[in-house]
């Protein structure tokens, strides 16, 4: 499903409204002139399936629901005020958690000089390929290339080398919120694989390695929670294999994330126990303050290094998982707006006074929601129907609609629509005006639950578990992940991969159009483990390997 | 006082311990280590003063005081957690604001193309000299050069020409809070002068003139109350002339600061009404909405376009107005800790009971403190002398110190010291224990408000009105900005800049290394204008000049 580039560009052109000497905007799509047209959705609506053509469907909905707008920089996106709440959301909820464990917040430069980008081998080899490089300032070449920074360790380890001197300069916890730039040459997709991106990236430095291992758990139960209480958004937490680690990381721990419309698995967030591989490099080292009771000489201790990232890419999984052939499906928890007051009933033949009185009476629910720290908007516009109005905030994925005309006035109630169950009718309720304040949060919980257990048991009804490489194949076309038994051996996983590339080229059972070309590759070793590997006795997946099976691994195709 | 660069590199490198083999960190500057020599400040203080070399006292005070760490790129710092704390803060304060505006936060990229870079001649002709270029992506070269933005009119008004179709998508307000780079070429000073900065930048549009115009004012009302409520500096609101004007700018309005040490002027933010320059540049327009009933012909309007900036420079200048010989001075309300509590009075001669019962005693202080929203801080720590914490906290700024010891306890009572009063006799004072919920709010808020009237006075007595040429250069030396009638022309501008630079060589009065050299600019036309200027009568500051005064100018030396 991966987007080409050039579509990409088009279709941002084509949205721009070509204005022509003496016939400005007439290609412009303005609501209201296509107000007769589009009852019912059409023109301003989705106009393709998800399940039909998941590419195209996804871009209508990421820049007609006002996530993203197009840009003239290649794999670089706008991010629009509704896709830039959901990040503060998730920002703010993150910084308190992190607070609890002391992490401060700090912000390290843009740019990196070449001579520190380059000290940690695996790491820069990681990164080399896709990093920016500022070579002028004003109309100077520079002496040396400057690097934009594709995440911070290399920024942030000599600042550590300098305030580390002793034991008690220990844990050091540094947390920032910022842009990096990796300059990918795949083909980009909003939020998910973008050459800039907003992320946070937090640095960590202890005395041993037992409370650097107690966090990167931590933080990954936390990222977890990001995803799955805040995004509603189902993961597997697990490990990273030697392949798929970060580079000049020891361990990577990670929650991977799953598109039921591809099949595919998504790289969700990583937290990585980067050992001492860093602060041997950068020179971190404290004094043990152990060595005379241990009855040890004095000796320096090489610090123990975290580092793990959460990226704007969890908004383009919240929109893969939940959106549908009317647009997003925002859970109530990150929405901007979690509820639309629209009064309905309005004819030719209401009074005036009758209108006012209606709206007056919207106007106070708004309040009182407002009161109990519901965030609401009443759409009180003129000139568009309650039928384009419906449409234009399912677009936008608004997770519920109030609608209130003359004949909900006369029963004391409003009709409610629930955004996030397709069937018209089933999402239809009635609430009374008075238990407005304790009826709509009971309704956004459930919405949010129920959007969370229908993701999650779409991840569990393709989380397949396979023992014979003769269904390892036939298994992923059906667009499923596979736990499968593994030897967790880097060369192993190469030929998984290469086998599931070559053997389902024109198998035709995908409908990605990318993905009959793409084998699989690791996601993770996850730390739920089922039954059924015996140590030295279960063969590896692989028909060709000869090791024993160490764990189940987690394969799919992926992001 | 500006600072050279490769002076800032070596104390850059002095503050990095040398780790030689076998001999780690003896360079090391250890607070235990130095316990005995420092009683009293001297090595981990600040040893130079702030009236002998403002320049060295600065780096000090900055590096020290824990706000800025230096960094291998030339003009880029680390922001420590104190600093950016204080960021946070204006940033929370300020979005709340601008939200009462319906300004919506939101996110566009870091990179601008040159297509667009370009498209505003005055605007580019302001920035070129500054732009920092990608040029190369992994290792492939662009096939274009890409800029990192030095401001985004240019990266954002193709949006506004998409997005803004119709009068009723009007106004359309953003904001967003990111980093910008400006490959400056003068020494670079920490927060004042920076190669990458952060700040906030406004970007709104209007379909009237006056709505536009009275955003202006607004914001700058607001970027005076960072300044004056929050960091506790006066600033001085005006316009600024033709030649100091944001390049592309129909008209900027400013507030301008002023640092006593220099006698210096800073521009402390600016608030740009845009006209319709960049609207017809980038063809953002609408249907004027009133055409029919003013009885016209339907035309477009081009919108008129607003833009705001307020930068991390802000911290600045807040350190370089309140900080002393003894380090930073940090007003409460935005100081990341307000209090500092220390246990006093324990000698060798305490017994751990008695320990144990000031501890907690302090510590429930703290809880109650925290309980009325007073950001406390304990310091427990082991092996210092009160003496040496009472000057490391008075280093890093924190407002109000707070002793309590045995003495104290048997009156029922605390020690109080004020960090913003040099005599320590002055400063010291006593609260009931009983009292410390409502007296600790209030002697931060009296704290607040003495700073501010202090630096306020300072910048009232050096704000000088001068009418005669012969007085201005004098003046000027004497650590003076000048408000002086002036005709408001560019080239005359200039004559009184380069004369006031000329005539000052070698004057010697100025203690300001680099001030001597440097002729005075125009700041701002102040909002506020005392009497005296004569339409067509008064002359023109400049006795070259023939043109008569329009109004008073404030003039002096800036950053």
């Amino acid at each position: 499903m991966a987007v080409a580039d050039g579509k990409m560009k088009d279709l941002s052109i084509s949205e721009i409204p070509k204005k022509k000497d003496g016939n400005p905007k007439k290609a412009a799509k303005k609501p209201q002139q296509q107000k007769k047209k589009i009852e019912g959705a059409a023109l301003i609506g989705i106009d393709v399936a998800k399940e039909d053509d998941l590419g195209e469907w996804y871009q209508q909905v990421v820049t007609k629901g006002q996530m993203i707008s197009y840009y003239d920089v290649s794999g670089c996106y706008i991010l629009e005020p509704s896709s830039y709440a959901i990040w503060m959301t998730i920002r703010e909820w993150f910084t308190k958690k992190i607070s609890t464990l002391k992490v401060r917040e700090a912000y390290f430069p843009l740019f990196i000089s070449t001579d520190n980008l380059e000290r940690e081998k695996e790491h820069i080899e990681g990164f080399a390929a896709e990093v920016a490089w500022v070579t002028k300032g004003g109309k100077s070449d520079l002496e040396k290339p400057i690097a934009v920074r594709p995440t911070s360790e290399t920024a942030m380890y000599p600042y550590f080398a300098r305030k580390i001197q002793s034991h008690r300069d220990l844990p050091l916890k540094l947390n920032q919120w910022n842009n990096v730039v990796r300059w990918e040459f795949k083909n980009p997709m909003p939020f998910i694989r973008t050459r800039e991106f907003l992320w946070q990236e937090g640095h960590t430095a202890h005395l041993t390695e037992e409370e650097a291992s107690k966090e990167v758990s931590q933080i990954l139960d936390w990222y977890s929670d990001v995803y799955q209480e805040l995004l509603a958004v189902p993961v597997v937490k697990g490990v990273k294999t030697e392949n798929e680690k970060f580079p000049g990381a020891k361990r990577t721990e990670t929650i991977e994330g799953f598109i039921p419309a591809t099949g595919r698995g998504i790289q969700a967030a990583t937290s990585h126990a980067l050992g001492q591989h860093f602060s041997k490099m950068f020179d971190i080292t404290v004094e043990d303050p152990h060595a005379k009771e241990a009855g040890k000489a004095s000796d320096k201790i090489y610090v123990w290094q975290n580092s793990w990232g959460l990226t704007t890419r969890s908004i383009g999984v919240l929109i893969l998982t939940h959106g549908d052939n009317r647009g997003l499906v925002i859970p109530p928890r990150v929405a901007e707006k979690q509820v639309v007051l629209i009064p309905v009933g309005i004819t030719v033949k209401t009074s005036p006074e009758a209108r006012k009185e209606l709206y007056d009476k919207v106007e106070k629910m708004a309040e009182d929601l407002t009161s109990v720290g519901v965030r609401v908007e009443v759409d009180l516009r003129e000139g568009y129907s309650p039928g384009w109005k419906f449409n234009d905030w399912e677009m936008k994925g608004v997770p519920l609609r109030i609608e209130f005309g003359p004949k909900d006035a006369e029963k004391g109630q409003v009709t409610t629509s629930r955004r996030d169950i397709e069937d018209k009718n089933e999402a239809r309720g009635e609430i009374k005006v008075d238990d407005l304040k304790t009826a709509v949060p009971e309704l956004l919980e459930k919405i949010q639950s129920d959007m969370f257990n229908k993701a999650d048991k779409a991840y569990r009804d393709h989380r397949v578990q396979v023992t014979n490489w003769d269904d390892f194949v036939p298994k992923l076309n059906g667009k499923n992940v596979l736990l499968v038994p593994h030897c967790q051996g880097g060369k192993c996983e190469d030929e998984v991969k290469a086998k599931s590339a070559r053997t389902s080229i024109g198998d035709g059972a995908a409908e990605d159009a990318k993905a009959p070309s793409m084998g699989a590759k690791s996601l993770c070793i996850p730390h739920e483990q089922p039954e059924g590997i015996k140590a030295g006795q279960t063969k590896c997946i692989n028909p060709d390997c000869s090791a024993p099976a160490k764990s189940w691994v987690l394969f799919g195709r992926s992001y």
